[in-house]
């Protein structure tokens, strides 16, 4: 390793842009290049000075790289991406299927380990900075419940559903925190809730000319299952607005932990995130525990870890005298 | 180790009880007894089935115990007690003193290195959870700036400072966060805050027989350092007032990191605790760190820590793989 940590990004989509801006903003990291599928000319960054290399140029770079941070999608460029590389460099992914996670686990520690390098997986804020969360909550009050709720976040799914619907010119819709549920878990209620008592959804809405709003809001509040349940509201507006205001990917969201120490004495613990960018925000956990996974290497570490494994320390800049010094 | 990790609890006042309840909650833990200064006989547990031993008792026990939980206090226990202590055994502790943490951190080391043990200093809630958020915010957010305020918490000097006011019988002060400053912070204002302007004190005071509220008012609210530069608001209750509604111990506060992760786009992290008992809660961090401490020493691992040093993971009874599969 030189001074500072060289970084790979593998893929160039958002959060390989985000990857790139955030690298910028920490002067211990150096990042190598953008490595893409795609032709390498094709490629705009962000930076125009970041070199873009093709992907299949990176077999000769292990000894020019410390750490990849691969920024391709979970359902399946990860599953590929993350074993096969692991193999030859020390890398985080933010792969984000949670009912896959064990699968994907085992497949990057088999060979991560084979080739003596660290993979951590699963960074981001959920799955990451939203599981540790729930973990530091149960663990320090034992007798309790964990409440996550997302939003106010913008939901791809809901807003392709939306965008089918005959008279539909475009639209966005919004994952809200229910104000409702926060306010009961909050005072300590510990109540019951399903995902869908936890959730409103808010959509925003450009009709085609000539189609009738009232049908439209009616097919839209009574679709099964991705706006049935939920309280749903709906709001028209023009596609002038549509692309002024809502072209961001804002995100975030909370989990609370509420539990007893003894009985009758509530404790609450409450994390939120507050995101204008969700994409950028990833990026820039990634790039943390990049960094993190960097020194594990380095100290002799191999195999999968996942942010439950990572002691917070190894993702900041400072040694550890100046963290004891300044943060603690 | 036995199959349950054996603690013993050093100091036996508010938080060594309140440990001495967080362990009947940690099935896997195993509470081996209390070690007092005091004469054994007249520490009366909150479990009456507890052991309590003399501290000098404990020389004996370095074979039956993983893990000691000091509960002593940071201005004179603790500077004496960790570093003496860690030299024969693993233990934890929750020292408070920001100042002084370097300095502790190195007696503690030396001793525990020399003696083989495991030492994590300053768990707890601040140092200990509020700093892992300092320091994961500014790790991800390295262009930002970083807010902790406290409260709604009792704070035992300035309740002490109205006590000595004559003609006061009776007296609590509560430290409240202020909301105008909260408002600013979260909506990503990024201002520019002194401890003074982020904190708010409301007092309730017990007037003695004939005294003159307005001019203890008057006292209370222009006394230099402690009420003068804040926001002071003043509440008269009665003895049996003060004897029913505050008697407890409740603390909490806020963590809030701010940031750009690019040019306009705000991102922000909150972390809050609201809690109806201070010792109680940092009791409960103290027991999930000494499970990490026996762990780390059962692997190997010696000399002192600190939270950031410490693998999440490590807190929580459950094993990786669990915890991969139900919290990730």
């Amino acid at each position: 390793m030189t001074d500072r940590i060289r970084v790979g990004i593998v893929g160039y989509g958002n959060l390989g842009r985000g990857v790139e801006t955030s690298i910028g903003l920490n002067p211990d990291l150096e990042l190598v290049g953008v490595f893409s599928r795609r032709d390498p000319l094709s490629v705009e960054t962000a930076r125009p000075e970041t070199p873009v290399f093709a992907l299949s140029e990176l077999d000769g770079l292990t000894d020019a790289i410390d750490v990849l941070i691969l920024c391709g999608g979970s359902r399946s460029d990860l599953p590929v991406q993350t074993p096969e590389l692991a193999a030859k460099f020390t890398l985080v992914d933010s792969f984000d299927t949670h009912a896959k996670i064990p699968e994907h686990f085992a497949a990057v520690d088999a060979a991560a380990s084979a080739g003596g390098t660290v993979a951590v997986i699963s960074t981001g804020w959920d799955p990451g900075l939203f599981s540790l969360n729930r973990l530091f909550g149960e663990a320090i009050l034992p007798q309790g419940n964990t409440y996550t709720f997302w939003g106010r976040g913008l939901s791809q799914g809901h807003s392709d559903a939306l965008r089918r619907i005959p008279g539909v010119a475009g639209a966005v819709q919004y994952t809200l925190p229910s104000e409702r549920a926060i306010e009961r878990v909050r005072a300590g209620e510990n109540p019951e809730l399903t995902t869908r008592e936890q959730h409103d959804r808010e959509c925003f809405v450009v009709l085609e000319e000539g189609a009738d709003p009232e049908a439209i809001r009616e097919t839209i509040v009574t679709m099964p299952d991705y706006f049935e349940p939920y309280n749903t509201t709906v709001h028209f507006i023009s596609a002038e607005e549509l692309a002024r205001d809502h072209a961001g990917m804002p995100h975030g969201g909370f989990v609370i932990r509420s539990g007893e120490s003894s009985p009758g004495v509530t404790q609450t613990i409450e994390y939120r995130l507050a995101l204008d960018s969700n994409p950028e925000f990833t990026s820039s956990v990634l790039v943390a525990y990049a960094r993190a996974a960097a020194r594990l290497a380095a100290s002799g570490t191999t195999g999968a870890l996942t942010p439950f494994d990572v002691a917070p320390g190894l993702l900041s800049p400072k040694p550890a005298e100046q963290l004891r010094a300044e943060l603690l």
